[in-house]
């Protein structure tokens, strides 16, 4: 069933807006139809929009919760993962993907970028997070302008790890 | 591809005896046949026993790994989750599966079926860990026999939650 | 404060019987005579009494909670821990200690034995769990009758590591 | 010995320039000398320096470890917390606190940070990052100038929960 296909994790917020909501349901379908799967942290908003457009292209969903109960997971979701661990799951979203296309997001998806910057899993951000130290700009989120880019550049750049 | 399919854990050893692990085989092998999805710890031994009976029959595979790398997944893995928690991820193998088949096992595997009865998920118990308290027998594992006799009480004991 | 002071972890239930209760004060009593930091899950029952004991001899008292806020600590946790990660705490619990005392105590606790023995943490245990495994015993928890008992066996048992 | 004492975590890089290693230490003399209890990560760097001057006051220390033994401590770590979870150990290290303060720091610390600003708990910068999103200045993150500062702020913006 998996094979080779590669694991893209989607992030973002759970409130995002009606733009944002758009380009998680494309960057779903497109993930799909390039044979990805996608990993994300199971709830609602745009981890929702994602699994929908996957979904709808008869792609395969894995949503890591944080709760307790398999019922949390948003209705797209096909393998629901309960860890019951609150937040430290983001680590585990991250980890199981070789790479990360951010879209919105609040302080949770912040935390997601952060793990995977500093597991070395490539971060691709659409209208998301821009990152500064000391007065110096951190380009190492790949900006990219639409849900095709996004895809094209998470596929490019996917790590085996 | 998943809808209404089960849950099920397997859980043992990562060295087990010849016994054990044609005992694993056997059960991947019902539990595909019957259409439920192996949620394991995705390492070796009676996990990949179990996974590699599972995928002989076509069946979908998810392991759950303590390290930071997939790399670690035995390989009829499908879907392998990276918590990078160690120890930790027992929580989740118990918590993603609706019941749980124990084959032998170690500590760890004593440390799964704690979780599992601590959050009421019935565990069906093959060769595996008997229990007392105060020198009273604890009978909450379901003891069966067989491999078959395994997958068919843990279909009809899962839980939804 | 702390220097060459060993670590030992009290476990058992949250609903302990009268007599348990008794058990754990005076397991906190003795561990704070004899300059050992008591690390315990932070909630009440067995939790609360040895805290309790440890406290009235001028102990130092480590409660490592599985949930959001410091106030689900009992009231004489001097150090909360908050991991925000349920039953996952149970590992850090154990690992944080060189010995474990366990009184009474239900799969929770039983969780935390099967850390501590796959961690080669020494476990001794008062009025609680037995094992066995394929119909042979596993004399790996030290049985002792007292207070006083269990901890002089935890800290001539503690390891370091 | 705790009572009414307020947990103030320290966050930063274990390879911080000289600089941001003088901060820390005056960081921790500072927060000792206030009654404050030191939370870290219990490594070195920003660490092991905030340690160092807390101690050097004789203040109380907490690290909270990623890995599996208490030998990876820095010396000045009191009460050492093996948690063996990896970097999901951060989302512990910001729930014990009720401020922190972040000095310099790279991805791990930006993770740090995010746990902390969505769960409400105020960070105070010192040389460390900054945020914006869809090109829009995100001012959550408390900026000082001195470690005075730090604490000052720390101890008075901290919540309790």
């Amino acid at each position: 069933m998996v094979g080779n296909n590669k694991f893209i994790a989607v992030i973002g917020g759970s409130q995002p807006s009606a733009k944002e909501t758009r380009l998680a349901e494309a960057v779903g379908r497109e993930l799909a139809k390039q044979g990805a799967i996608v990993v994300c942290g199971g709830l609602g908003g745009v981890m929702e929009a994602t699994c929908k457009g996957a979904s709808s292209e008869g792609g395969v969903t894995v949503g890591i919760l944080p709760g307790d109960s398999r019922e949390s997971a948003n209705p797209y979701v096909q393998i629901p993962i309960v860890t019951g661990m609150g937040y430290a799951r983001n680590v585990a979203v991250v980890k199981s993907a070789q790479a990360v296309i951010a879209i919105g997001g609040n302080y949770g998806t912040l935390s997601e970028i952060s793990y995977a910057l500093a597991n070395g899993i490539p971060v691709i951000g659409l209208k998301t997070w821009s990152l500064s130290k000391n007065g110096k700009q951190d380009n190492s989120i790949t900006i990219v302008q639409s849900p095709a880019e996004a895809v094209s550049k998470a596929l490019s750049l996917a790590v085996n790890q």
